[in-house]
């Protein structure tokens, strides 16, 4: 188990549950980085006393570091900021919880810097996947994955990884399954973050409402597992009881299964490769009474067809479609633009945007760029 | 993987099974023996060239001598040949494939020989769990469980086993699930042997039926992994995919699922600790649409009741409990008594027998004696 670590998005859905987990096992916190929700950054500060409190925002971090003038926490601004943050000397860990491509180059840091990654910024693996494994394999950096799918994926495979045939990821489906083009064009963005079984942020809410998130959780496997595109499968499960599962070679199918709780992987990434004693719901499976399974709709879900798609075409394709979704649910989400419209977005970003199949870090940062302008000015 | 085998129970489903995976993987098999069938025998002596082949009834070791006397393979009989073929030289795995306790002494053995034994006979860890996992832990000798239930266990195990919280053992429920014990009463053999999701031999077809079946797989699980009674759920679950599952401290719980199909835990039990690839069907979730789980109803399933009982009370009521359904259903299958009878046979043998806490060898065969004369005599 790791005695100390840093939290980047530690403001977030499963930033604040990595700082109580972490609380529960008595891991010390030594940094913590968010956005701009200083008013939180300082509670934490003050209740975990980090060497570091790393806030995007220059001008939220000026306003923290006067509040926090009176504790030993240093405040740091930024891309620095964050990458002070998760470099910070004395974590064996970086939880990278930040939403988007922004986790890309902390992750980095963090792994040169021979930390284990808790991963739960999926963006970083879906943009740069090959480079950042690639990485990691350099370094000799473990990447423990912290979504429900893809720590399911690794307790199934436990570490045989050259015995694995295929994967099949597991989706809810989200709260609009089933529903036509048609029907979904009046969905809003309180419709569209509500999801039924996961408590969690507004961006990754819509994600599993277009299955964009499935898309991108796909593309994470890839490089998380070493697997291509054929051989994983999604499986629409709407109880999310099966996290996913893992086909060997020899035909036997491991999953993992539990009751829908971040708290189960994010204490894994720590104590991995132990397990400790949680305090939450036990599974009972004669509860649920059945569990369902079909084949995604890929005609009702064209978002994770485009990432099924973008997963295959390799190079900067994921990081556009990336990008280009992250601003659209943005927009989406402010009222700019409709629901329907974020596949639009996405599909346009990537047929307009220069492609390469080079996805190294510039050539993947100037896609993720490009991406952002097209749909911010396109819609 | 295992270069050489021994199959004890050759002739039997799991038997011949064993004997195809052997084949498939290019695995050699030293020994085989069965309880009567030579002509079987006499095919796969001449077929795999085995160094031992023994027959457990003398009359039919003699004609099977005669009848390879043109061969290099060695015939014996009795409890002797069984020993001889469990202990043959060459062979590094063992598997178990004989119905009922006659299973435990040239399991014994081979233990004693420092084998691997692929368990199939579950009787053996019902009778004499505690001296049999005992004697495997002193000569150093892996068990692996090729029961499809108690595979599934293992392998979601993973070498964990320090943190192990319980064990969901599933269960078909077998072709009268949901009968009351009114509409069991005109069972007959013809319909207790035809099994919903597997095709195997009457006896265990029967114990299915009865649910018997789950209870000793109840005691062997408790044996095998070293959990308590309280431990271990029974799940009904009548589409037999998950194949059991394992719940460890934090709360996870790793399940192994799959197409009915014995040839992977036996592969796996030759294999392990690796996998190779089959040339079986593959489990695609979509196909089956739901999974379902329930409580089992111990009113309508004494003997799963009666077994769960046995195992709380330990000592010999297991060895007991399983002589007596051993015999009676042996004596249902000739219609001599009918199927509800089953249960009233075990109940009264638990209830007669002399019961102590010993389960040394000695008293385990004395207890499976009394229960076989008990049953034959007084029904």
């Amino acid at each position: 188990m790791v005695n100390t670590i840093s939290v980047l998005g530690s403001t977030g859905s499963v930033g604040r549950q990595s700082v109580a987990v972490a609380q529960r096992l008595g891991i010390k916190v030594s940094a913590i980085a968010a956005y701009s929700n200083i008013d939180l950054l300082e509670e934490q500060a003050r209740r975990l006393g980090p060497r570091i409190a790393a806030v995007f925002s220059e001008d939220a971090a000026g306003e923290l570091r006067q509040r926090l003038s009176d504790t030993g926490t240093e405040v740091l601004s930024g891309m620095d900021g964050l990458i002070a943050a998760a470099t910070e000397e004395s974590a064996g860990c970086v939880i990278t919880a930040v939403s988007g491509s922004v986790g890309l180059q902390p992750t980095i840091a963090a792994i040169r810097a021979h930390k284990r990654i808790g991963l739960a910024n999926k963006e970083t693996l879906v943009c740069a996947g090959r480079l950042v494994m690639e990485e990691a394999a350099r370094c000799g950096a473990e990447i423990i994955p912290v979504d429900s799918e893809h720590s399911a994926i690794f307790q199934c495979l436990a570490g045989k990884r050259g015995e694995l045939r295929s994967v099949m990821l597991t989706a809810s489906g989200g709260p609009f399954l089933g529903w036509t083009r048609e029907q979904t064009r009046a969905v809003t963005p309180e419709m569209a973050v509500r999801h039924p079984n996961w408590s969690m942020g507004a961006k990754i809410s819509v994600d599993s409402a277009t299955m964009m998130n499935k898309g991108l959780e796909f593309i994470e496997a890839m490089h998380l597992f070493a697997v291509g595109p054929d051989d994983i499968r999604v499986v629409i499960h709407p109880e999310s009881v099966v996290h996913s599962a893992v086909e060997f070679i020899d035909g036997a199918v491991i999953a993992q299964l539990g009751v829908p709780d971040m708290a189960l992987p994010i204490q894994y990434a720590l104590t991995y490769p132990e397990r400790r004693a949680p305090s939450g719901r036990r599974l009972k499976l004669s509860d649920y009474g059945s569990l369902t399974f079909r084949e995604p709709d890929l005609e009702q879900t064209p978002c994770l067809a485009l990432a099924m798609e973008a997963a295959r075409r390799g190079g900067t394709a994921p990081a556009i479609l990336n990008a280009a979704n992250e601003v659209a649910v943005h927009k989406f989400l402010r009222g700019e633009i409709g629901y329907n419209e974020i596949y639009g977005c996405v599909d346009s970003a990537l047929s307009s945007i220069y492609y390469t199949d080079d996805a190294g870090l510039e050539a993947v940062l100037a896609a993720d760029r490009a991406a952002r302008i097209h749909v911010e000015e396109a819609f």
